[in-house]
């Protein structure tokens, strides 16, 4: 025997993150709603029915497929079936305002929509303007929607190709408060290797783990960055998915009792909204996981979850990171604590999972000490972020400059790896070499009980070229009061919870404070008119 | 801002497994022995100086540094510092004949070795037949060995540079029955990759699991594939890790006991080893997990080892696959069912990890049924496979003939994915289509009482091609106790163990049967002697 024989490259495909569960899993479910349950090997001919769909519909390798539907089988089967026939899946937002909607599929070039019936209204407007979507298939519950009915007649064999792994699998787009929607994108490898790394860090873990036994559901819509890559794990692994259709409170709350729902994760907003519905009190909570993410965590938030048995953390991405980039789980250690020094760790952003090279640096891109004092801006390296805004290089440039991924995001870190985020970066006040949060200072003045309101800004500064400036509205806008909240500021600094910048804070009184029309502190208004050194 | 800016492609290297847990594992420890104690950073201190000390010494990227000594800090070093630099490890396995060794040292280019002073004298009649290493260090537990001396002056500062993630990071043989030893090797990818997915299958898992607080020792020499990998997933994991050095049951178990060991794995023959120890029943082996590999795991070792408490399971690779491929941990469900059913499982080869592309094919590449009856070669695709025998495209065009590894193992597989190993593939026999094992056969007639001894080789069959002849020793040779061992024979076709192609075995009776100097069955010279169609 001597023939030739061609050397084996492994290409890191999303059809690898399938494979095992149908290895092993053949009879586990998938859920949706109260409306079907599958199993695995059904979900998996039904992935290989759309690939046909899509096929035979014209869709090719490179072309790009947009999705508008609520959290279902549906988006499962295309979050496998569009890159597995080598095509970009585009998760398109739906809350996004139409305009923003159309600049998306415009702009991501989609070929073909999958878009339920209830979000058609929101494309009529614009529909004359969209330039590249030549088909569209219609979604519904129904089971003669066309969706359902372009399945039945598909077959379901196909054959998956292997091909190079850096082939782009996925786009969505991070809308900011400036400027139109910026395109993030994803490749196969980077999927891959992102649910293999947060795989490990979430099943190693001995707080909040997530392992094969658990019931997984999401509570982020599966538009928003990939439902933050839980999907592709719980399929990974092979375990029971529920997906939750729209969200109504009480449906949610029902779907968790029945299935006995184990892990999910959603945004602070999704769990007041389910801790304010009447049924909360009726479902037993006490087996239940949940990430909390998109934004910080109150303590209060935790406390309550943390009271109803829910073993609640939080966890940190962005649209840019594909997205995880730290959990708060707990140590061993940790879970001894009490209950307050654990909603501490529990509302701090984290640590890095696995192949995250995180820093937290100061301008010049030299990490900060590790001293749980000092601020810098978050950025990172690891094999799963987007290498780019798509077709925006002035942007991409700055997202990337230095060779780190700016994560915009201003945090402290402690020797022991956690880090917590303050402030974002454009809030920051630069005194001499120091960062200085804005609402970080807020939040200490506005324990002060003369205190009203506060706003804090920069001013420019000869000597510290920025110093904090407190607008204040308070009842008493006189000298004692001042020397009072003044001295409320030094004793944080006494407790080490303030650097000693904060000390060159200037306070001013103010009538009112000035907001924008959805009721947020203009704080670009209140730098123009009071930012210039006086 | 337009400046250019260059994209950022990760590369998976040995540093991105060590840098997680220096992200966040500071102070945790890895012991070795009764001899040192050191936290995760002076660990990662002292692979820089490993890395100055080679780098000054000459080694350069692409050179192979090759090590000999026990498991200890010092192998561990060598794990990371070595394909840090972008030099290759080769593991030299010490229990080779000398010329086996010399022949591996010239084989792998060896540039520089890394000796214990114990294997000095092993050295000592081939030295002037090596071929390529311009350098040995001397090592040993003394303070003053030639090793810890050149650390010391050493600075503990490196600047590991990033390169291709391809690039070869270990190489180490193995070794058959016919032929020199067999070079395999393996890219800093590809180790990453098997880190990455060996940790989520081993932390995910119910049954079974290694976690973040487990305690990790291994009881396999570090020069058998990467100790099948776990050093690197320890590592990865950040977790308390202890090396024992030479092995000595008793001291093997005053380790377990002293530094509360939770997690190890080895061959069932140090497990006897340790059974065997005086010491044995004054430990508490009750959190002990422990994985069997490397061969297959008698029930009744298994039954000791649970009798004492340990959790103790099978996982099955090869030197070829780096080497995890399978696991047999117990899903939620077994963990249920009584021991002896248990049992069963845990002797089992288990089911694939995440990312392995396992199947039990017949010669035509088909796959046979999951029926847990049908015996069929194992042949693998996944991203941790050795692409080749180093130099030797023979070999390693037969071990990936048809675009998979050929592992030579024929075994069952059950609808849930698990499957048993039955025989190599070279004491199968060929009946017709189907594939009857040798050892199997060997199995069931041994258990009649009227046979001493028995073995079953191939016999030449112009209707099937091939059928199973028994050579059986027994007191009663005579055509009564033939029709009983056939009738013994049906019983296990009619259990469903055997297929019915067990039923055209022919049975003939022999006085001894011929063992080769090791004690091993001669069944190369029984099939010249028995093996031709009478």
């Amino acid at each position: 025997m001597n023939k030739q024989y061609q050397e084996y490259n492994h290409q890191l495909l999303i059809k690898d993150i399938i494979q095992t569960p149908l290895a092993k899993n053949l009879n586990q479910k998938i859920i949706y709603s109260d409306k079907s349950v599958m199993s695995y090997t059904t979900f998996y001919e039904r992935v290989a029915k759309l690939a046909n769909v899509l096929t035979s519909m014209g869709v090719k390798a490179g072309d790009t497929v947009a999705v508008m539907d609520y959290d279902s089988n549906r988006y499962l089967e295309s979050y496998f079936a569009v890159p597995m026939i080598g095509a970009i899946l585009h998760t398109i937002n739906i809350r996004l305002s139409p305009e923003q909607i159309l600049y998306t599929i415009n702009h991501a070039e989609d070929n073909l929509i999958l878009i339920h019936n209830d979000f058609i209204p929101l494309l009529e407007n614009i529909k004359d303007k969209i330039e590249t979507v030549t088909n569209y298939i219609y979604l519904s519950d129904d089971e003669s929607s066309q969706y359902e009915e372009l399945l039945k007649k598909a077959s379901s064999k196909y054959e998956f190709l292997t091909f190079d792994e850096n082939t782009i699998a996925t786009t969505f787009y991070t809308t900011g408060t400036t400027g139109q929607p910026k395109g993030v994108y994803f490749s196969h490898r980077q999927l891959v290797l992102h649910t293999l790394s947060a795989t490990a860090s979430l099943g190693t873990s001995i707080g909040q783990n997530f392992t094969q036994s658990d019931v997984y559901m999401p509570l982020t819509p599966m538009f928003h960055v990939h439902a933050w890559g839980l999907p592709y794990i719980a399929t990974f692994m092979g375990i029971k998915q529920v997906y939750p259709g729209k969200y109504i409170p009480d449906n949610l709350l029902t779907l968790i009792d029945k299935h006995q729902v184990t892990f999910s994760h959603c945004v602070p907003t999704i769990l007041n909204m389910l801790f304010n519905s009447p049924k909360i009190d009726s479902i037993d909570l006490s087996n239940w996981t949940l990430i909390i993410g998109g934004a910080s965590m109150p303590k209060e938030l935790v406390k309550t979850g943390l009271d109803k048995g829910i073993d609640i953390f939080s966890g940190y991405g962005l649209s840019e990171t594909a997205p995880v980039l730290s959990l708060a789980q707990l140590t061993p250690e940790m879970l001894e604590l009490c209950e307050d020094d654990q909603i501490d760790i529990r509302t701090q952003t984290g640590r890095p999972i696995g192949l995250v090279d995180l820093k937290i640096v100061d301008e010049s891109m030299e990490e900060v000490k590790s001293d749980g004092i000092s601020r810098g801006e978050i950025v990172v390296r690891s094999p799963w972020l987007t290498k780019a805004y798509f077709k925006d290089k002035q942007n991409s440039a700055n997202l990337w400059r230095g060779g780190y991924l700016h994560t915009g995001d201003v945090a402290y870190i402690k020797d022991n790896g956690y880090f917590k985020i303050v402030d974002r970066i454009k809030d920051v006040i630069k005194v001499g070499g120091e960062w200085v949060s804005s609402l970080e200072l807020e939040d200490i003045i506005i324990q002060h009980n003369k205190v009203k309101e506060v706003a804090v800004i920069s001013m420019s500064d000869k000597k510290w070229s920025e110093i904090p400036l407190a607008l204040v509205v308070s009842d008493f806008n006189d000298v004692q009061t001042k020397k009072e909240i003044l001295s409320h500021l030094k004793e944080s600094i006494t407790k080490g919870i303030l650097s000693r910048e904060g000390l060159l804070l200037k306070l001013k009184f103010v009538e009112s404070i000035d907001k924008t029309s959805v009721g947020k502190v203009n704080k670009k208004l209140l730098r123009e008119l009071y930012s210039m050194q006086q």
